[in-house]
């Protein structure tokens, strides 16, 4: 095989694994699908006691078959893509990675405390269903709002969080000596997560009449709060539909309403 | 009678039947809705035992009156509409049929194992509810915001089972231990969603302080994730009631906004 | 008193309670707010068992301070009042009656069965609290925007009913079995509307996986359900602030665009 | 030190603690959003029992360090102020103050009662992480869709506590007798609120067949109704956003929509 035959050899493994517009390359993302899929599926089911009791040898045949297609797999991309290194500590790199050395480290390791950790690792093997968003693309308006909500909701949530603790160590004077759950102010804070964003589990629950009064009062609280990331977001989108923002956002001034061809900065003259 | 009288009598039944304009067509109208609804009533009630102890005869002999009068309605139709079999094997013509055929079957069905299927089948007559939909018209503005958002709150959907895989596997590893219901991950992921859509049952809440932890990230997290359908189906049916785009959407390139009176894609040019 | 000084009388009088401009209309308003406040107040403390141990005397006699004031104002709104019989039989004159009636039968009821259906009565002095929505007016944005929603509501909340009866069904057809609360369809139907609002007792919960992954389904739909109503009430109170709208419907067609000033409907020219 | 030398000192001090653009100033403001951060860390982990057993003498020292920090910092900010009593008695200036107080208070008190109050007065403390609010900045969009917003969900709130006590007041009458936790009217409302927030503790739920039915509705109810704060946030910051309304109230007739610029009240004339 001389050079240029492998170039192109190269090259069409690498119009297979990265593009769909051939034949070949649709059924290639069909099968890596259908293979992660089935691999999610079995973590899952394992985890099932009953179920990895009667069906343990099956799922350990499948696990093997589809770590080594998913090794030949990351083979293929690395061997392919122009910069391996660059693909290696990418993020869908990590992903692949990670999919297929859990199984492997587990062959050479032998005492029980480390194998106890790598039952842990080889759980994350459901991670591999990251590998899908792949195929979601984004690109898409949706993506473009939250990034353009971003900052907002950042404030939002920073907000939440020092709200929380405030009320928290409030419900906590009031309902720490009754015998309702309200045993440190971490645990307070909890519900009043758990209240605000609407949950309520009910694991804990105000049990004086102060308490309840106060826990009514953060119901009705967290009823507006909920009415702020949905204002945000659903504001946000309707602007990237009528294409008027974009999502660029300057380092300098943090100025984020730029048309979608700018250059610079219409606030500061800042290179975006 | 000759062909032509035939021929009216059809045309008179036909109208009667699909449409509401005539007063013999508004009261076949109403006296359907008032069949539906004591149909289901009747369901519903015999599932209620003691109820179904007292009145279990007079139940019977009202679902037998229904299930008569609906065939009744299901032969007519059949009879007087233009293309028999499109009515058939349409959506409504198949609830038309669930809506009867049970009822009958129990009658050729004699070994007990078949009528425990066949009580199954009979509680199905519930579905003879959505007979009512016909009556609420599908071409109001609210349908065509949903139709418009069916993308957007596909990818939506499919990100929020992403994530809830991912997160649901996470919790497993913090609470599986511990006693307090997470035995598997499948039952953490039912957790994370129940948790997530802020429903928050309690039936499975996390006892360690990092599972509380945890849980308190997801709820802010549902919080925002709560935001983004809102945004979605909120900014597409302010669209739709300002006519600027219409949910053709194009068969060949997956282009969803379009000119009212658009005809070929002005995307790819293809042929809406 | 001659007829003239009888009508200044009556016509100060109808000022000081029916407008606010005077300071005595002022003075009369703030001093009804507050014993609107005070007898809803004593109803809900009297419900409290052992406050009504302690306090029942005092609560009694400020009940018939109040109802005493409370008949006062309703004769006088009487005979100010243009049209009496208009007022009298008019949202706000029903109310002012239960405010007072009901103290006022337990006098003359003396068998003890009567007086358990009166002491429910009284507990309607409750209702008196729906005479402060006088003082927030009818006109604003908000309400307008919930008028104008008004007919599209009922199209949602009819289908969230459909869909809870037939969803209910099928997950009394998977639980009904199990030991987990689904003893009917009705129950199940109350499950599902709990779990689809989310707001999620959890004094029924799935018990079988089925069940569980049923529920599942049903959360994330409820997640895009909840978006519906909040989309409509947005995009309506976005186009009420702009003006463009009106509430005004068409007692023929049910078109609800119309503008402003519009004196007839646009769509097929019935008078509005 | 002449008098010329201790203006400029008193000058340079202040920019370093009230503005943030020199890296001294930097520098302060990193350490003091530490200090607050170990400050709020300290008062939650002292409430939980078993970790204050352990590390209590540590707690204690922190504390006094951070109170010591805190002190110096209050004592700078009063002398480096243009108007030291406008500072001690705004808002910051208090928090600042009651961040500090409580601690040295312990010292001087010796009796066990007036410690327990005092033991809550240092759980207040947690308010500390108030001081944070200074980094964020007030005036940014969200903040002025809040503020746009603050008239009409004043009313909303108003309404959701009107509704809620007709509301409770009905189901205690329903469910009162039955014993499932419906025990005076103001646990009714309660349960209300809890139900109509979809929060759903399930620590008071209705057993009831009508009870249960109620509750269905309320639930359906509180689904609009949760629609209402986030149409009004919504459509408000979509406006504030196009910049063509400003949160300018006029103080005679509580007009809100103002130009940017207006000076006087469009509606009336008062100066804004």
């Amino acid at each position: 095989m001389n050079k240029k035959e492998h170039k192109t050899w190269k090259k069409k493994l690498h119009e297979i694994i990265y593009e769909a517009d051939t034949p070949a390359g649709k059924l290639f993302d069909v099968i890596l699908l259908l293979l992660i899929l089935i691999s999610v599926l079995v973590v899952m089911l394992e985890s099932v006691e009953h179920l990895q009791a009667v069906y343990g040898t099956y799922f350990q045949i499948i696990e093997w078959v589809i770590t080594i297609l998913f090794t030949i797999e990351y083979i293929l991309r690395v061997s392919t893509v122009k910069s391996p290194l660059k693909y290696i500590f990418s993020a869908y790199g990590l992903i692949d990675l990670a999919a297929t050395l859990p199984k492997y480290l587990g062959l050479f390791i032998g005492n029980t405390e480390a194998l106890l950790v790598l039952r842990s690792l080889r759980l994350l093997r459901v991670f591999t269903i990251l590998k899908i968003v792949r195929y979601v693309g984004a690109s898409n308006d949706l993506l473009k709002a939250i990034k353009a909500s971003r900052a907002k909701i950042g404030v939002f949530v920073f907000a939440v969080v020092v709200l929380s603790i405030v009320l928290g160590t409030i419900m906590y004077l009031i309902e720490g000596n009754a015998d309702s759950g309200f045993t440190s102010i971490p645990r307070s804070i909890y519900w009043i997560v758990v209240t605000m964003t609407t949950v309520g589990y009910g694991d804990i629950a105000p049990v004086t009449a102060l308490g309840q009064f106060f826990a009514t009062i953060v119901m009705i609280m967290g009823y507006g709060i909920i009415a702020v990331p949905t204002g945000i977001v659903s504001s946000e989108y309707s602007d990237v539909k009528k294409h008027k923002i974009n999502t660029q956002v300057c380092n300098n001034c943090n100025e984020d309403h730029h048309g979608d061809h700018a250059k610079y900065c219409h606030q500061c003259g800042e290179r975006l």
